[in-house]
Protein backbone atom coordinates (compact mmCIF):
# COMPACT_ATOMS: atom_id res chain seq x y z
CA UNK A 1 0.00 0.00 0.00
CA UNK A 2 1.06 3.82 -0.64
CA UNK A 3 1.75 6.08 2.41
CA UNK A 4 -1.72 7.51 1.81
CA UNK A 5 -3.25 3.98 1.81
CA UNK A 6 -1.79 3.52 4.95
CA UNK A 7 -2.50 6.67 6.49
CA UNK A 8 -6.92 5.99 5.77
CA UNK A 9 -6.18 2.74 7.03
CA UNK A 10 -4.54 4.18 10.52
CA UNK A 11 -7.25 6.54 10.68
CA UNK A 12 -9.99 3.57 10.57
CA UNK A 13 -8.07 1.73 12.74
CA UNK A 14 -7.51 4.08 15.74
CA UNK A 15 -11.85 5.11 15.71
CA UNK A 16 -11.74 0.93 15.79
CA UNK A 17 -9.09 1.16 18.65
CA UNK A 18 -11.03 3.90 20.72
CA UNK A 19 -14.80 3.00 19.99
CA UNK A 20 -14.45 -0.79 20.90
CA UNK A 21 -13.58 -0.30 24.51
CA UNK A 22 -17.29 0.40 25.64
CA UNK A 23 -20.84 0.26 24.58
CA UNK A 24 -21.49 0.42 21.13
CA UNK A 25 -18.27 -1.00 19.55
CA UNK A 26 -19.02 1.54 15.95
CA UNK A 27 -19.15 4.56 17.82
CA UNK A 28 -16.67 6.45 20.39
CA UNK A 29 -18.57 8.08 23.26
CA UNK A 30 -17.46 10.99 25.04
CA UNK A 31 -14.93 9.51 27.45
CA UNK A 32 -13.10 7.61 23.89
CA UNK A 33 -13.16 10.54 21.76
CA UNK A 34 -11.49 12.41 24.62
CA UNK A 35 -8.94 9.61 25.63
CA UNK A 36 -8.54 9.30 21.64
CA UNK A 37 -7.63 13.05 21.01
CA UNK A 38 -5.63 13.16 24.29
CA UNK A 39 -4.02 9.72 23.34
CA UNK A 40 -3.20 10.08 19.39
CA UNK A 41 -4.02 13.86 18.82
CA UNK A 42 -1.69 15.72 21.82
CA UNK A 43 0.89 17.05 19.52
CA UNK A 44 -1.86 18.80 17.61
CA UNK A 45 -4.64 19.88 19.95
CA UNK A 46 -2.97 19.21 23.10
CA UNK A 47 -4.95 17.70 26.06
CA UNK A 48 -8.53 17.91 27.00
CA UNK A 49 -9.09 18.27 30.35
CA UNK A 50 -12.58 19.64 31.18
CA UNK A 51 -15.70 18.28 30.59
CA UNK A 52 -16.98 21.18 28.78
CA UNK A 53 -14.49 20.96 26.03
CA UNK A 54 -15.31 17.73 25.41
CA UNK A 55 -19.11 17.86 26.03
CA UNK A 56 -19.30 21.41 23.50
CA UNK A 57 -16.53 19.15 20.69
CA UNK A 58 -19.57 16.24 21.02
CA UNK A 59 -22.32 18.34 20.12
CA UNK A 60 -20.67 19.99 17.28
CA UNK A 61 -19.49 16.56 15.97
CA UNK A 62 -22.81 14.59 16.71
CA UNK A 63 -24.98 15.41 13.55
CA UNK A 64 -27.43 12.40 14.11
CA UNK A 65 -28.04 13.56 17.91
CA UNK A 66 -27.50 10.22 19.58
CA UNK A 67 -24.53 11.90 21.81
CA UNK A 68 -22.29 9.50 20.57
CA UNK A 69 -19.59 9.67 17.21
CA UNK A 70 -19.80 7.37 14.75
CA UNK A 71 -17.23 6.82 12.09
CA UNK A 72 -18.86 9.55 9.65
CA UNK A 73 -19.08 11.80 12.42
CA UNK A 74 -15.40 10.97 12.99
CA UNK A 75 -14.14 11.44 9.74
CA UNK A 76 -15.95 15.08 9.74
CA UNK A 77 -13.49 15.99 12.85
CA UNK A 78 -10.59 14.23 11.14
CA UNK A 79 -11.26 16.76 8.22
CA UNK A 80 -11.58 19.93 10.62
CA UNK A 81 -8.31 18.95 11.99
CA UNK A 82 -6.03 18.34 8.97
CA UNK A 83 -7.53 21.67 7.56
CA UNK A 84 -6.53 23.54 10.66
CA UNK A 85 -3.59 21.79 10.06
CA UNK A 86 -2.76 22.64 6.38
CA UNK A 87 -3.72 26.45 7.33
CA UNK A 88 -1.34 26.29 10.02
CA UNK A 89 1.53 24.80 7.83
CA UNK A 90 0.26 27.08 4.13
CA UNK A 91 0.45 30.23 6.94
CA UNK A 92 4.05 29.51 8.27
CA UNK A 93 5.37 28.64 4.62
CA UNK A 94 4.38 32.26 3.16
CA UNK A 95 6.36 33.64 6.22
CA UNK B 1 3.96 12.32 16.69
CA UNK B 2 1.28 9.48 16.87
CA UNK B 3 0.63 6.97 13.61
CA UNK B 4 -2.34 9.20 13.55
CA UNK B 5 -0.61 12.36 13.39
CA UNK B 6 1.72 11.29 10.75
CA UNK B 7 -1.54 9.65 8.79
CA UNK B 8 -2.89 13.23 8.46
CA UNK B 9 0.34 14.61 7.63
CA UNK B 10 1.24 12.21 5.08
CA UNK B 11 -2.30 13.45 3.55
CA UNK B 12 -0.96 17.29 3.55
CA UNK B 13 2.22 16.18 2.09
CA UNK B 14 0.50 14.30 -0.95
CA UNK B 15 -1.54 16.63 -1.83
CA UNK B 16 1.28 19.25 -2.27
CA UNK B 17 3.47 16.57 -3.95
CA UNK B 18 0.85 16.86 -6.87
CA UNK B 19 -0.62 20.06 -6.39
CA UNK B 20 2.56 21.69 -6.75
CA UNK B 21 3.59 20.28 -10.29
CA UNK B 22 1.75 22.57 -12.44
CA UNK B 23 -0.59 25.65 -12.37
CA UNK B 24 -1.94 27.11 -9.07
CA UNK B 25 0.88 25.29 -6.57
CA UNK B 26 -2.39 25.22 -4.00
CA UNK B 27 -4.94 23.40 -6.43
CA UNK B 28 -4.90 20.16 -8.25
CA UNK B 29 -5.94 19.92 -11.97
CA UNK B 30 -7.19 17.10 -13.62
CA UNK B 31 -4.10 15.68 -14.50
CA UNK B 32 -2.83 15.76 -11.10
CA UNK B 33 -6.00 14.55 -10.08
CA UNK B 34 -5.69 11.89 -11.88
CA UNK B 35 -1.84 10.87 -11.09
CA UNK B 36 -2.27 11.07 -7.28
CA UNK B 37 -5.49 8.68 -7.91
CA UNK B 38 -3.49 6.69 -10.43
CA UNK B 39 -0.32 6.83 -7.86
CA UNK B 40 -1.00 6.86 -4.44
CA UNK B 41 -4.59 5.15 -4.42
CA UNK B 42 -4.55 2.55 -6.77
CA UNK B 43 -4.80 -0.41 -4.56
CA UNK B 44 -7.95 1.25 -3.31
CA UNK B 45 -9.57 2.85 -6.43
CA UNK B 46 -8.11 1.07 -9.71
CA UNK B 47 -6.42 2.84 -12.07
CA UNK B 48 -8.46 5.80 -13.97
CA UNK B 49 -7.73 5.30 -17.80
CA UNK B 50 -10.44 7.41 -19.33
CA UNK B 51 -11.16 11.09 -19.70
CA UNK B 52 -15.02 10.74 -18.75
CA UNK B 53 -14.06 9.41 -15.13
CA UNK B 54 -11.70 11.89 -14.38
CA UNK B 55 -14.45 15.07 -15.51
CA UNK B 56 -17.00 13.18 -13.67
CA UNK B 57 -14.97 13.24 -10.16
CA UNK B 58 -13.52 16.44 -10.64
CA UNK B 59 -17.40 17.88 -11.22
CA UNK B 60 -18.63 15.75 -8.19
CA UNK B 61 -15.71 17.52 -6.06
CA UNK B 62 -15.25 21.04 -7.23
CA UNK B 63 -17.29 22.62 -5.11
CA UNK B 64 -16.34 26.16 -5.86
CA UNK B 65 -16.89 25.89 -9.91
CA UNK B 66 -13.18 26.73 -10.62
CA UNK B 67 -12.53 23.36 -12.04
CA UNK B 68 -9.31 23.08 -9.89
CA UNK B 69 -9.61 20.49 -6.51
CA UNK B 70 -8.33 22.63 -3.52
CA UNK B 71 -7.23 21.57 -0.04
CA UNK B 72 -11.01 21.22 0.79
CA UNK B 73 -12.52 19.90 -1.83
CA UNK B 74 -9.49 17.21 -1.91
CA UNK B 75 -10.55 16.24 2.06
CA UNK B 76 -14.46 15.82 0.85
CA UNK B 77 -12.72 13.01 -1.61
CA UNK B 78 -10.26 11.32 1.04
CA UNK B 79 -13.46 11.63 3.29
CA UNK B 80 -15.18 9.64 0.84
CA UNK B 81 -12.64 7.30 0.40
CA UNK B 82 -12.54 6.56 3.75
CA UNK B 83 -15.82 5.82 4.49
CA UNK B 84 -15.85 3.60 1.66
CA UNK B 85 -13.21 1.70 2.91
CA UNK B 86 -14.66 1.24 6.42
CA UNK B 87 -17.85 0.01 5.11
CA UNK B 88 -16.08 -2.40 3.21
CA UNK B 89 -13.96 -3.43 5.94
CA UNK B 90 -16.65 -3.63 8.45
CA UNK B 91 -18.85 -5.78 6.34
CA UNK B 92 -16.08 -7.90 5.99
CA UNK B 93 -15.52 -8.55 9.42
CA UNK B 94 -19.55 -9.23 9.76
CA UNK B 95 -19.28 -11.91 7.11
Amino acid sequence: MSDLENSIATIIEVFHKYSEKEGDKHKLKKSELRDLINSELSNFLGHIKDQATIDSLMESLDADGDSECDFQEFMTFITMVTICCHEFFEHHEDE
